[in-house]
């Protein structure tokens, strides 16, 4: 029997063992890189090595599509069936993507004899991920823009917050309200309209380059509207150039945009026991996994686990599919309007219409646009389907009572609302404030922020259990302050009027 | 001399260096799960995995009461000396919790031949943890319900916020407050009280099933009256199923209802230097060892150390023994009420009188209900004790001039406190404000968010250290903001009713 | 050949497993105490086990400084080309730091024979890190007691703000701010002047025992004036007794002080997509790395990375030097005053005089204290410096429209604050409100949170990207709120006045 040197055995066992340790953080494979893709590295390791270092700690960088779908299906990140025998057996890199399409992106360019443009967008991301497009064109999310720039009174709002005031003579004066705001705050999360303004030629150390200039760049909005015409930013919740899985299905993506005092989803997770469990043990989570193991790769939910992502039990049966429309799984919207609604049918709600004309999914004195909404069939499906998520760990008593809460408290906070409507109807009808413009006074925006603010938290804090958003944090602490404030302030008018 | 063939070496070298990898994370130990307990497995890890896999995580799932009862007095999680037989050599599992004390549970069922109670209960927890409900059943916290809901003008208070309001005839009419509300709101923290009321029978895969039914359910409050009578719910801060010690140890659990605006405890914890280095350095924390080591262990103090925990030096010195009675090392009651005092004799702070005859700690003009708080000798030695446990890590003329600015603290935000106490009663005296319901106009609002929300914050900002909850975070800014505005508000009113 | 028993190898290659894991976590190196610190250490390790085993973690126990001078200059954490001889070998323990420069602290005492001083400052850190000390003297940070405390304007309002206030004959009386109260407000951040009073004897397990005395003590805010007359605190970002990097390099440090409502850095950042990276992917982060690697070792900057570190690209150039003049990367002032202005040239900003006299950087009407600011070309050049680390990750029109959109921000904010000043005048003028002091009445109150606040909101959210505090948290929904209230309050007066 031929012997190994036992110094060597000792060497290659320290070896072995080093790998051993290294192989648990090591990238599972490792695809090629496309000599374009090669090209663009040997300038941009140097220029932009920030996203050049993001994108090599990326799955795009290590795994080709070809590898991608040797995976059983329920494993896949990737929904196509094929793809482009080019894109196939390489790495996803840098030219894979920005020089996809480039003949349908009106602001590609020229750029070292390669075609590239610097906004990918959605419709990019679909060779691979067509699916997810999709389910996302179809969502209110993926029509986000339009659901605020197309509809007369979100725009008078907006218009209303967002511009400057002057003085003239004791007379405050409201200005228009530029893009450039727009685009910081309220279409921050919308998404801005990225329209393409021609090419300039700038010196670089490489000799001169032409650049895109856009009006609305930069943008990162989940609405976003892109030069190519397509809706969306995939990089709002997978942000470049990592494009990860464990960033989008963490709270913190969600919580940037769905976050207090008009959305507090993120607010009120962290403050609900499945955010403290979250809070407490996510190092031990697994946020990589597809898909997603109940109560193995993770221990309470985060956003993800109901609202978007492929569940399966720990014996591998499936839950739940994947959705990128974020809404399907929910039967009532909670935010954002004067009262709860049915969710609407199309994700663009600008379409909607109510018994007013009015592109709003309810009157103001709460008769909802049915026509636009799910009907009662439909709301019953997606509520029996997130209470059998909820029974995964809960038992039927518990999540039969949760429910019976929520429907009671969406029942009380319309009130709550009714009722301020009706002081603020009464004090337009005295005349003590001016209907023109139902945004901008003291009062008025005492009753925007009964259902903007305060009705739509308590509502958050009951479907996700964070009880301090129900009560003194922008809950029935102000949901009653208000009330009392908006009373005394007319009562105060009136005496004065007299 | 006989040799192993080198081949072979490599292989159980390799072997070894991955176990010693492996070791690292491994159960410590692994007791037999009951055959009962299996039953269950058998069905619910397909039906409620999420629970199943938690507790699966969980040192109950891995560690016999025997076992436990092996190590030294000190090192021990659990209080008995000794358990009960049946329990003693398996793992604390399903039906050794579920079926427990079944006949002294009035919502026990049939189920599949066992008889089990959905809602375990902290008498249930005490058969083998004692001493944590004995000093539990002391504390204000497990007598959260009855604080709340057996104080008239507590009752008062929570009617006033969480009621539904509605016009008639042009004025404000509150109407009555519904359990579900108050259950999501104050009662979500304090506790329900959850009564049962029979069963049900339900169609279920597994042929028809008896499910109980409550009023008040769910509730994971710290005081929950359950169906067995006994107060308190253990899961409130050791969540179900995994029912970890690091995750009670973890700040993000006191912060589900220690924080602000009223109870800014978690707030200003976060933004202390304490906090600052428990969110930079927790990944390098052992939250699992007993007692808990100071300094190696952790860095610097969360909530659990100053208030629960047992300590012991890097020498193995016992500092200070661990507390479920979290109030037990505190002299000063500093939020909640109308004024700063010394902490209650009893848990159960219904039963106070003050000099007026209210169930309040103290009366509108700051007289202590002396004979219910603690006396100046008992203050002292919690207050140095607390000092030695500072001294762990801070000189003794820091220590000192921590504590008598928290004093001066206390007297100047009493002071501001009666300031605002003493325009209110001005404002009663004139008729300006009802008395009748002391907290439901806009001015007493204010003054009750003097003491409730102001007062508090100065207080918790100077106890732990988190200076802008002293200022512009509900600190001095909003103490002397609302001062100027109560002051306004009745100058305003006076010469309209002249 | 002569061979090894195969047993042998077996236990060496296990050995050498164990310790090549054990290695990833090990000190680098380990440095003899002195014995002088073995003395300290002998109590001290009893009596104060946390801050001794918080040292005990720290480089400084480790590492000897002539170890730090061998490493190569640009991944020094140490600036000194060389240290006093007595301190070279060593690890920098407890009496290298309390037992410097002993002669020139007021505050030395003599404790078990050596002469120690309590407090260690700046100065004393600079015997290793001069440059530091030398960059933090010039900085706005190391002057913040002064700028606070010789401001009388900043005086006034601290004063108005942190005074206790009492009824007398029913009207708002204001007296007088403690020191103590000051100390944990507004002076927790700024740091308070810490005066040395004397030492008393106390009795202690040892014997009797000198203890200092202060006035101002405990404090470690940023610009503490010490016993020995240095300015700075190294504490505060770098605690007691780790003196991490890692610490200070997490936004959890900044944001002690830089958070909402009048510094909103911290939340910002936390909203913006870099936050959102860093909350997700932190653990994969190397926070110790000198110098910090982009893209390498961290994904997305910190507070750090753009204001402070030393930053190199993977292939190792140095894009920007490390810096402890914290502003000295920025080119416009955004907070804290009542227009935005390009940064002031000292860092002692109580030496600025305005057109008016008055220690501010404009005056009431926007006009710039031009000679005490940066120049155009200087803050041009600082704005470049900034962009050039932006494009590490950013492409040129990105950055280019990033900053547009800044500077359209800081135009709008400014004229919504001079139209709150017209508004403010205008009640002044017609004896509406009292100039007498400026900022304690109801509608100075409104005034002031519309720069100290709102635009400062504002301005945050458009310079890091997080949208909500450019909206609904205290930004363009305030800043517009704020007028129309301040507008009706001013219209209520004056038809009551007539």
């Amino acid at each position: 029997m031929r012997r190994w040197p036992s110094g060597l055995v000792l060497i290659v066992a320290m070896i072995c063992a080093a790998l051993f340790v290294q192989a648990q953080e090591a990238p599972q494979n490792t695809a090629p890189y496309s000599s374009n893709t090669q090209l663009c590295l040997d300038c941009h390791s140097l220029e932009t090595p920030g996203i050049v270092q993001d994108w090599m700690h990326s799955r795009h960088a290590r795994i080709s599509p070809a590898t991608a779908l040797e995976q059983p299906v329920n494993q896949r990140r990737i929904s196509a069936a094929r793809v482009p025998d080019e894109l196939e057996n390489t790495a996803v890199g840098c030219y894979e993507c920005h020089g996809l399409r480039a003949d349908q992106h009106p602001d590609s360019v020229e750029h070292f004899g390669l075609r590239i443009s610097s906004i990918v967008t959605p419709t990019d991301c679909a060779v691979c991920h067509p699916l997810e497009l999709e389910q996302y064109a179809k969502s209110k999310m993926g029509n986000a823009w339009g659901n605020l720039a197309k509809n007369s009174l979100f725009t008078a709002l907006v218009n209303t917050i967002d511009s400057p005031k002057r003085l003239r003579e004791g007379e405050l004066q409201q200005l228009t309200a530029t893009d450039q705001t727009k685009a910081e705050n309220c279409f921050a999360c919308h998404g801005t309209k990225v329209t393409f303004t021609g090419t300039v030629a700038v010196q670089t150390d490489y000799g001169e380059q032409l650049r895109p200039q856009y009006v609305g760049w930069p943008s990162n909005g989940v609405g976003r509207i892109n030069p190519d015409g397509s809706m969306g930013s995939c990089s709002s919740c997978h942000p470049r150039h990592g494009f990860s899985i464990e960033i989008a299905r963490k709270p913190h993506t969600c919580g940037q945009c769905h976050l207090e005092p008009d959305v507090p989803a993120y607010n009120v997770y962290l403050e609900s026991k499945h955010g403290n469990i979250y809070s407490s043990l996510k190092q031990d989570y697994d946020f990589d996994a597809v898909p997603w193991t109940v109560g193995r790769d993770f221990r309470a939910p985060t956003c993800a686990v109901c609202h978007a992502s492929a569940l399966q039990t720990p014996e591998g049966t499936l839950v739940v599919e994947r959705t990128h429309d974020f809404g399907s799984r929910l039967w009532v919207r909670i935010f954002g309007l004067i009262y709860a609604h049915p969710q609407p049918v199309l994700g663009d709600t600008s379409k909607i219409r109510n018994a007013d004309g009015l592109s709003l999914p309810t009157t103001f004195d709460n008769r909802p646009a049915s026509g636009f909404l799910i009907n009662e069939q439909t709301a019953d499906q997606r509520q029996a389907q997130m209470q059998s998520l909820c029974s995964l760990c809960h038992g039927t008593t518990h999540v039969a009572g949760h429910f019976a809460r929520l429907e009671n408290t969406i029942a009380e906070t319309d009130q709550m609302v009714a009722t301020a409507t009706g002081l603020m109807v009464h004090a337009w009808e005295l005349g003590l404030a001016d209907k023109t413009n139902p945004f901008d006074e003291a009062l008025e925006i005492k009753w925007i922020s009964q259902w903007l603010f305060y009705a739509s938290s308590v509502r958050y804090a009951s479907a996700m259990s964070g009880p301090d958003y129900a009560g003194f944090k922008n809950g029935w602490w102000y949901l009653s302050k208000n009330l009392r404030e908006m009373d005394k302030q007319i009562k105060c008018s009136e005496t004065k009027a007299k």
